[in-house]
């Protein structure tokens, strides 16, 4: 069976997965969502036609945009983690036992569902009485908390579509003001390697700069996304990322992973010139 | 004009490029040898329809593939070049004054003469007099070369077609003793990311370490790879890829680079677990 | 959203149809079965991914593969129909009201589930009790039967798989048998396009040729088929396919069609040259 | 190697061809010319990215392009060819003796260049002493016409771009003006399967209509156009295209042809019922 699903990197660039079957299909208030099944990703989501996650390579993802801040921060009680319906970030936070309370907060309600059915082992932490899911708009709800949170993960998709406000200078206000007075924030920050995703890059790293004080970028491989080069945001109140990081402290808590490990921590923030320039230029 | 050029990065993946117009097509002795011009990418090269370069992302692999080396070599005069007929590791090998002495084996003589006229920004090292050509099988040139090289640079194809012999153990003991009692030999490495690739990377990743007494490996984001995620051996008689690498003598050099720098040298070893995990099943 | 189905019609050229969802898949005893919903062709049906109907086109096959013998016998009252478990042939089938008796033989009984449940206009007569529905092996069924029936339409997948019994001279054999002395056999006849499926259009043909006295083929444009040119063989006891129609006679049967008329009729037994020659070169 | 052209017969559907190597890329004053070689249909020809004939069946298109009105008309001596860069058309009508003068009108010299260097067999009349090329705007060069040709062949590129003015009611004015008082128009007239072609056919239907006394529209198989389905009109002052198809003398004229013959000629204008209720809308 020749059936293909392709996502357009740029209009010259295409990355094609070969499709077994579609499992679900469906358009909700907010965006289109698939399932699909593959013979070399397992299942993978897409919105709006956009791939979000495979089950062969989602654990990079979800491991980076947790464990780093995780592993910097003394004591993670509180999380608030906006986007992220698929769980996965949740998956990963909820093996923590010092964290307290995780608010999930994520505006399509029917993207948790459709992940619990289908991507269960990616949406696996929802059901623990820690986390309390909020199906309303990020922005919204951010604007109304302060000082409640040790940690905020942005998990957002692209800066268009539902993810748009996830972007802008007014959201990473709120997320400072949100943030307790040693709180990090840590977000999806897009990819630096095609000129459209560069740029949404830069825009994003200068609103973050000029709200908080540490800001940093570290790199991921992420096979299925654009150029396979992703970035995230590592935005701080008081903690250095490399410099506060507790390798024995996170490595005593046995939290077994697969591309996270307090070695290639510090590495990953050690970033390709080109890139270092394109935040400079945007600083 | 609906013109695309695609690899299956597997039987189930693949990347497509939209392409301009095809610049040259000819088969040669050894391989089918194609030059594409594109939006995306500028013009790239491909051999038996595997994409080698783009000169939009050669500059990651060449920086990574001789940088990491000669700045952790402190004398580096002495280079033999395996394969890399575009010229593009030559052109980097050329920025030091202290190299002396490069030989450039590559079997097939006309992708020298295709990169010459089609790429020439790459392959812009060959006219210096401190570069010798030779048109032969790596394999059989490196037998007869002993304690001669401060550094070998195996810059081949997969592990199939032409390039299958690079990928040997006996070539690997050649190229041992072919080295100094202080050499250094990087090799490109294949990718952990998909199963075949990385089956491969452990092939040859054991082999080397049998044959070095020094063995590590490093990575580099290369979006036009299979994966986008690519892994360079680095085995050597004496010195250790981190600990003797001597950023300020490097630095003082004024290399630009737009890729590789001093910082991200040591981070680039920081590997995944996962990829860690395969290298630990295969030493 | 970016989801194409191909079908190779050789190596080296496909056609493909944009996708909106999957609605069905599953593997029967025999095959896998698709159901994929388009933009361009509405549904469409696939059997071990080879495109089998689609709703905007089907008409022009199924009118082709009975009006034509319709239009020529006098009286066909015992018709069966081999192959054709969407149910296409038998909806313009039963619009014959001197139809009496109509055994259609499909060896998958879930092709006919799955046509009922998802391409109901096309599966729309299998609930007339005209209509006798025979879950068995095509070849097997003919067999046994002798001196019965008027029509005999073979409406087949291609010739490998489990439509392969359908195109072999024993086959053809036993459907003269099964046809009372002046009865017809209408078949699905390949393309005379590509070589492969010349070639396999020319062997059926002989097969035929050898076996009944009056053997003509006719063509339709079909689209979604390879090449988009498709025969059909006319077999014949006794009735010459354009000299034995009676025009008048079919149009005053009032029977509204879309792609075929009595006009069209001879016009659709004028090959071209090049075809002619294939069907020489095979008798 | 993996590189296809692709033509979207409709954003929903796309025919592709594996191609082997692309042999010419220009831009012309008039649009972007290429010629690609591939193992299914040999050489083909692009302009502006839309396939307009390969090797392989090119002589459809050809042969009943110039032989249904050649048989028709008693006795062609006059003809105009406008569009037709490629020379098939020529081709075709310098193999009647009769023939006296064609003048080949086409806008785009380079089109007669390339197709002269890398199609030689389909430009292969040019040089004929009864060809008169002029390189010029076929609606102006008819416009100054009158009562000069027995047949005018519009061989035009579809109904935009450079072709666009070849499907006026002015441009068929002009014609009319220019034929002698028995003579015949013939011209491509896009497929009846696609909406946007159909909608483009009817366009140029009603036009025709409305220009000449005897119009009918007649098709052919054509597969790598869109549907594999393609017209031609028939436009004429006198001369009905079957009654006054005079099949003997045709024959007689020992003329080879590989897809149009005397039989089918009078077939090709047996339309299928909803082409007819087409064009009766347009009407």
């Amino acid at each position: 069976m020749e059936l293909w699903f392709s996502e357009r990197h740029t209009p010259h660039v295409k990355l094609s997965i070969r499709v077994e079957k579609q499992l679900y299909s469906a358009q909700s208030e907010y965006q289109r969502i698939d399932v699909f099944e593959s013979k070399e990703f397992g299942r993978f989501l897409t919105l709006d036609g956009y791939l979000m996650l495979t089950e062969k390579d989602e654990f990079i993802y979800h491991e980076m945009i947790t464990h780093v801040p995780m592993a910097v921060h003394p004591n993670p009680q509180n999380i608030l983690v906006i986007g992220a319906g698929d769980g996965g970030a949740v998956r990963e936070l909820v093996r923590y036992q010092q964290v307290e309370h995780i608010d999930l907060v994520e505006i399509d309600g029917l993207v948790i569902d459709v992940c619990k059915t289908y991507l269960p082992q990616i949406a696996s932490g929802f059901d623990e009485p820690r986390v309390h899911i909020h199906l309303e708009d990020g922005v919204k709800f951010v604007r109304s908390c302060e000082n409640k949170y040790d940690l905020i993960i942005v998990d957002s998709t692209d800066p268009f579509g539902p993810g748009e406000g996830l972007f802008t200078k007014e959201f990473y206000g709120s997320c400072y003001k949100a943030l307790r007075e040693d709180g990090i924030m840590v977000n999806q920050h897009e990819s630096p390697f095609y000129v459209g995703d560069a740029t949404a890059m830069q825009r994003a790293h200068k609103r973050i700069v000029d709200s908080f004080p540490i800001s940093y970028v570290y790199q991921a491989h992420i096979p299925t996304y654009p150029s396979g080069h992703w970035l995230f945001g590592f935005a701080s109140k008081a903690y250095h990322p490399i410099s506060d990081l507790n390798m024995e402290a996170w490595n005593e808590l046995g939290i077994k992973t697969r591309y996270y490990n307090t070695k290639l921590h510090a590495g990953a923030f050690s970033l390709p010139t080109y890139v270092e320039e394109l935040l400079k230029d945007a600083e």
